[in-house]
């Protein structure tokens, strides 16, 4: 269920990674200080003469008799070495890593066999070995690059690498694996930072929201302004080891009743909404900001604890709602068959005006407004994917997070993605607190959709 | 080995959990915006028949069809209820937590099984559900405190609190195992941020010095501002999500030459000394602040770090040193029998001195120097504890970070502590950042102690 | 009126100076850098010989030609002197400029003459040399301290001083009159930062709070921290250029009704107050912390300030009161004749009681009760000092603010000044927004009083 | 002096200003709270019907009885009133202010004739009314707008619009001098803060860079990253009641060598450069940023403590230098006869290349070198403009500040405007801090510039 949501929310552009080695390469600087001797000597591209040295280190590393300071001394020169590799080179480290430094399973059985046996008083360290047995070394040593400055970015960047490498090496499936355990205990939800980024903000910090931002992207640092204006609210939850590096964030727009266009929302020439007037906060956009952080999902948090701000400080919003896509309502209505459709609310009118002319990635004419909202209604609320839960999967996740379909925006998103996407159309996503638990649970357990009564009659034939 | 060290630095008195305690029930205030409709009613001492609705309430947090977003609510009215119970009442709802969610034997052996007979293929994803099998469910409950205010430093005291239980109740030492592990992963010391303290900081971090001070205890704010003056440092770690609260914490004067008294050093009245002109960095003090982080150790790493700061912002120090007690010396010198004491230089002459008069905790006479300051060089550098490491926990600390016993100091420290423990004598440990690492290994693989030339003529019978 | 105002609200002991004087000589030690080979060497008394020396210098601060730079560079080492003379050194040098670098008064003449005879073109230039002429250069001189570390506070510190020293010197007081004119100008109030103060400021903050609070004093940090709780605030003004100096701060308690007894305000054992039932924030104690600042009056527009900001804040506060002493209330009460008293509501009571016992500086007796508060009434609200302004010090500041006598509190501080002062008896002054311009002018234009109704019958004969 | 340093630094464009207007009328609203029955109706253009009520107003805020407090509310509705007029009822407005309310001269004859008669103890009093009676009340009301949000840039940028108007409206010419009087007065050197700014700071501050620059504009966000890179410093100095304004600001390249083409350090996509091998510091623009503050200059301030700063920083730089246009070159060129061309050094070889080709606003050919930075040399050093001081205004303003004329760069600013004024040559002005204290006064006194010894030879015939 995670995975799907991080499918869901745009996720940043790897470009970032390449200018973040740069960026770490010159703040790794050997200090003049040095106390170890020699630094590790490898050829960019990690030349298989290099491998014998690099596993001498990282025994070294990992040594019992090594002290802690010492052990992590030497990780932290491992780790500069690893950023002085070309791409090459770093696959290749990696593949070593996932080669040795795994779990033992000799080791394991041993274990297992030890607690197995162990007489009740001493289960306990027998039970704390076996865990111990399946932690594997390369574990360890990752975990001492936090020691690096900016180091917990560096490991969230590496599995963004490895996320990629794993593809095309199916062997680094288990590192990645590894390093995911280790980042989903710092990144615990209840360890993150919930701020809010505004034009005072660094610009080493909004830099990061252009760059990130997929959903409808930040064109220019006018058009970032005019989504920070004093009628618009950002936030971000940030983890404290990364303090410029914004995980996920929403855009929000504090409007008087609720918006059904995201061109206007976006249109930088919009007179400034006066804010004491707006009875409505919309969330127009959500996005991953960390692709090294896949499958640690942060999204559902994020919108109610927004809510929930916003609700103390402005006391006289009643209405907190998205404006989404349906990014895969086209191409679920184009795979559909005639006699399908044809079963449909609003099927056989779409069926006729289809055949007539040629629509797609146009402006849908007015007369397909009827069909296309009954179709559309449809595929939010009826269609299912995995099991009994939507196929959509901006639906499944403000779904799963208790929200209602609250309403259907016709010629709400005329960019060429809303139109080939969504036809055009957006859905307003309701998020009414008190019920937010029941519908939530209502969703997960049975696949019941909370649908608004002003919506249903478009089901109807 | 960690567990050492924290006995030699003084922890904090644990009366501050009982204030802790009054400010979270503060802060934890339910919200009025509560959206789950009843919280858990417990009487204040968890009568046994709130047992039961406890037990129903744990088990729904760790549903497995409940979403996250509310299991973590429902953990945090868990986490309100345990703070309204009285200490009683307290260690029952750990003893509960203790005998139920721990781990399931059977499901270990299960997923054993499965993993040991699993094809390569899936090797990898029974290796995770047989690590799984081996983390408690109390601690997924437990994590997830972490989202109150101040969760974490809650985490840390429940743990304290566990410490002390256990001695009682020792059916509580995995449920303080498991709390030990999780804060391990927390406060990786990577994560760590090394800060100055001074009299710009905060009243509120301020007080806790004042409080967590041991080693030479602050007896007033103005004392307290002394040690804070422009020839002062206070340097300490925190954790990003206990940023009043730091973890350990060394007191640093910057002098001339090798500060060789305590009182000199703490002297409200003595002038202020002139930075400008200080050759040596004097670490008089380091205190352990969090009892729940017991065998945590940061201790190695504060003083390397204060080290290389120091070193940078002021060039011209020339010397590192401790002036440190040697606790045990003088339990250890009551312990010897005379034949033994009549080996070692010095130890002849003490004990006709010992015999003609009571000098036990009164300020030793001048013609006990030279044999007093003989036995506690060889106290120090030959007289062995566990294995080939030394028996005075201090030098044991000391001498494993790399340090090199430097110069004795008599009538050091004439309070009634140091007369009693050390007779006064106290230690200068130097570090030499070139040879802290050899040093350090030398210690640690063989128990080479590194003394200085000049002390070396003290050894000679 | 605002020398008044200065009067009645609690000065700083004069004891600060002398530390600042030994703060400020550490922070201005001459600089390696020092462009200008050689400092000015005068004896710390200032013998008559060096004035010669220090006459040169300061015309060399003062020469037409000389670049600016220069000048301020100059100026800077002229105030390093100052600062390195003693008491009498200090007086000299003060003497010196004020005898010296004075205006001109032939000057003057000359340029109102040509003024008064000048082309309308050049009338605007020639009133700038005329206002110009009026500067006095010694003005000059003094501005150019501001550059040395701390400057400004340095100038109100030496405003102090001057203060002091003119009862001595009346020579001094032109001198004193142009550095007030100074500083009006730099501590213009719109230019002045309205700060709250709790236990998360700097300890370097907090001890000025301790040292400059006169009303109430504060015992010790223990008795700050209760007056820092989160049902109590305290905001102060700051000056840009001096932060940790607060000019004059407010302590405010959130309670339920009109708090009517200082001590029960001050118990640090009595319960915290759930603010979110306080319906009424008293005004306790305001204190003008900078001497220097003396005739400069702020007070007004403190009280002004944080009522709004309170109400802001917490819009459930319904009461903004003062809970105040009267401070020239027994003094009046003595000095008054039988005649007179008897013709008083209460008077001839408190004739009868006064002759029974001595009841001077004790506890008054309950049948006190009633005459003591007729008087103390008549005495707020009839008795005029200066043209129809109140007598009692503290009525004329919140009477002039626009404040009403809302409640006379009998046994209300039992301190010993409380008693000797007041007869135990406090006063709740009431701001009301609505209606504090229209009595503040009432009250400044016809000296009338508001008076609330409930204490009218105490008039009553 | 002053006004000539500001005609060199770049100012910036007046739109801001409009800018600002918009701004201020959003953060003035009239607050809810408002105890000021009813505001000032004016119409926009300010029709001459609303003077009559405007003139009462100000009256109000002058009266002599009315308490600070009333009298600055009264001011602020005020502020707020002139912020919604329209640019031609500003201009009434200001028309309004600068006709009534300014010194009354028979009010300055009678204080004079009391002052001049006065005995000897009242004269100060005395003395004191007459400055009094040079203050205009205007001056008075315009210094209580600082108790608007953001006030002191409002009165800022008043006087800037003051500057403009007075060129329409002469009898403006006053009330600007007023204004000035007063910014003085608040802008004194001692009260600024110098600060750096760096790609951490708000984008608030740091789209002021873009818009106040004007040496060499910058063209992007991208390139102002670039020019705020690990290997520059910005660094400006505020006032602390303007944090978002910079008023001047300096840009500082870090390099080895006198770097000796702007292009070149101006360059995106050159590579970084490690400043630990930097010896040079080199200043390539200096920008005012407030045309409100013209004529009260900080640029001599500035480069000095800048120097000072980055030399405790970076003891290894062993060079400050700018690389500086020559504004006036081309032009005075253009305008000296052939007759007097001969005389100089270089001159004959021009003319003849003049005659020879055009080459007005061309990159000029390598035959030109030689005699261009001759004549260059001479104009610099030699040519003057008003009494002894040098006719091109930026050698004026280092040559004042005490620098040293240390190299001509050939083909150093290839932009049209660098080609056009200076033939494509830039100076560096070396700032050597033990002379320049001396070569300031030389130059100030008697007009002698410090010509490096190298470039002494160009001058000869």
């Amino acid at each position: 269920m995670m995975t799907q949501t991080t499918n869901l929310i745009s996720e940043a552009t790897p470009t970032l990674l390449g200018r973040t080695i740069g960026h770490l390469r010159r703040i790794w600087r050997t200090p003049s200080s040095n106390t170890i001797a020699d630094e590790l000597q490898l050829s960019p591209e990690l030349n298989p003469g290099d491998s014998e040295q690099l596993i001498q280190w990282m025994d070294g590393c990992l040594l019992q008799e090594c002290n802690e300071v010492t052990a992590r001394n030497r990780a932290v020169i491992l780790g500069r070495s690893y950023l002085r590799l070309n791409e090459q080179g770093r696959s290749r480290f990696l593949l070593l890593l996932a080669e040795h430094y795994g779990i033992n399973n000799e080791q394991i059985e041993d274990c297992f066999q030890l607690w197995k046996n162990a007489p009740a008083e001493e289960r306990a360290k027998a039970g704390q070995q076996l865990r111990e047995s399946l932690d594997p070394p390369r574990l360890r040593l990752l975990t001492q690059f936090n020691g690096l400055p900016e180091g917990v970015k560096f490991l969230v960047d590496m599995r963004a690498e490895l996320l990629t490498l794993k593809k095309t090496y199916p062997q680094l499936a288990e590192l990645e694996a590894d390093l995911k355990r280790l980042l989903i205990s710092w990144f615990d939800i209840g360890l993150l930072q919930l701020e809010q980024i505004n034009w005072q903000s660094s610009a080493e910090r909004l830099e990061k929201l252009i760059a990130y931002e997929a959903v409808h992207e930040i064109q220019s640092w006018d058009d970032l302004k005019n989504r920070l204006d004093s009628d618009r609210r950002c936030f971000a939850f940030f983890h404290p080891n990364m303090p410029n590096e914004p995980l996920i964030f929403v855009e929000v727009a504090l409007v008087k009743g609720l918006a059904n266009n995201v061109q206007t929302l976006l249109d930088e020439a919009a007179p400034l909404q006066d804010i004491q007037q707006a009875d409505t906060a919309i969330f127009y956009s959500i996005s991953n900001a960390q692709p090294g952080l896949a499958g640690i999902s942060f999204g559902n948090f994020l919108i109610k604890r927004v809510v929930a701000r916003l609700q103390q400080e402005y006391p006289h919003l009643k209405q907190f709602s998205t404006l989404s896509p349906m990014p895969g309502f086209c191409r679920w209505l184009e795979q559909q068959n005639e006699s399908e459709l044809e079963q449909l609310s609003g099927g056989k009118q779409w069926l006729q005006l289809k055949s007539d002319s040629d629509i797609s990635g146009h402006m849908p004419p007015a007369e397909a407004r009827e069909p296309l909202l009954s179709l559309a209604c449809h595929y939010l609320s009826q269609v299912k994917g995995r099991g009994h839960l939507s196929k959509d999967p901006v639906a499944h996740f403000h779904l799963s997070n208790g929200a209602q379909i609250a309403q259907l925006n016709w010629l709400a998103d005329s960019s060429a993605k809303g139109l080939q996407q969504s036809a055009g159309i957006m859905v307003n996503y309701l998020y009414q607190l008190p019920q937010i638990e029941s519908r939530s649970q209502d969703y997960s357990q049975q696949g019941s959709v909370s649908l608004a009564q002003s919506l249903k009659p478009l089901l109807k034939l």
